[in-house]
């Protein structure tokens, strides 16, 4: 399962969501395990390095969160579009056997409890930066990252490389309902600051 | 200058920046006029339509929006990479002619004193919701969305048309440095819930 994954700088995970991506939020407390899709999570910090994501009050995956103080977020791709949608649509709560329909699997890094699902390109793990007047007014949640992985077939040296890749890799990035950008070509600025 | 731009529904706002998408952030206080690249935006709320925004202490557009309480996002295109690299490497502080030099060109819509950039795909216009702690401790800033404005060539009926437009129109989805991915191919799960 870890074959081809490779830690990423915790400085660089803003890289891992720079571009935008609808990502998979993931999670387990005592009695539960859930993952569901959001479109809006975003990088808030480089160093200590901080991500934001909005959950709303209805989905489960928010109160898992809530009772372990842990989750991860993961760069899902084209490959995993049914996936993807699926565990945007089901609400736990509603289907307890949403995981398996979903198809989603799950494994862990070494030394972390937080469910990782494979198959993605990259990893986010994160620690719950408590702030009820972010989570109650606003559902915002803010995480420091404390682990980063990216599948080196698609991200290495700091920089994805959806250009070489086949495009099962790219990433998805949602519009409304059961529509999906994926990410495109790359374009550089000639510079001499790199 | 305001040629084929179309209100869009605030409630529908979202979906302008559901994609990704690194943005511009305007923004004019009685002194200053700025405009600033951001990879760092989100929506955050669908009604009232509010969106998030990271802006580091040292940018001047901060400053304004601080003492203005407006500014707006926008989505910037393949054809405006070049001024998308210039706003966001050069700082008013430094330069005063920046926005000549970026080759910016402002506009105003009706019944707004929001500086916007001309030749975007869209426009969301904000008012601050002024949140001392999130501003200070994450240079988090919250909009409320006042007023949505799209370009009907690429983004029309709460929809973007990235398949059917030139390449030049697609949105600019920033990495690092002066590397940037374009938004790619249109993937739908097929559904009758539309």
């Amino acid at each position: 399962m870890l074959t081809h994954l490779l830690p990423v700088e915790l400085e660089k995970s803003y890289r891992l969501l720079n571009h935008g991506p609808t990502v998979l939020v993931s999670a387990q407390d005592h009695e539960h395990t859930d993952v569901m899709t959001a479109a809006w999570a975003c990088a808030l910090e480089f160093s200590p390095a901080k991500v934001t994501v909005v959950l709303d009050k209805s989905t489960k995956t928010r109160e898992i969160i809530e009772n372990s103080g842990y989750f991860a977020l993961q760069v899902p791709t084209l490959k995993q579009l049914k996936m993807v949608y699926a565990l945007g649509m089901i609400s736990l709560k509603d289907a307890p056997e949403k995981l398996r329909h979903s198809g989603a699997e799950l494994f862990k890094f070494p030394h972390s409890n937080i469910p990782a699902v494979a198959g993605c390109a990259a990893w986010i793990l994160c620690e719950l930066i408590s702030e009820p007047h972010n989570q109650q007014t606003h559902d915002l949640f803010i995480g420091k990252v404390i682990g980063a992985y990216a599948d080196e077939r698609i991200f290495r040296d700091g920089h994805w490389h959806y250009q070489d890749a086949a495009d099962e890799w790219k990433s998805l990035h949602h519009v409304a309902g059961g529509h999906f950008y994926t990410i495109g070509n790359a374009v550089s600025i000639h510079t001499d600051q790199e």
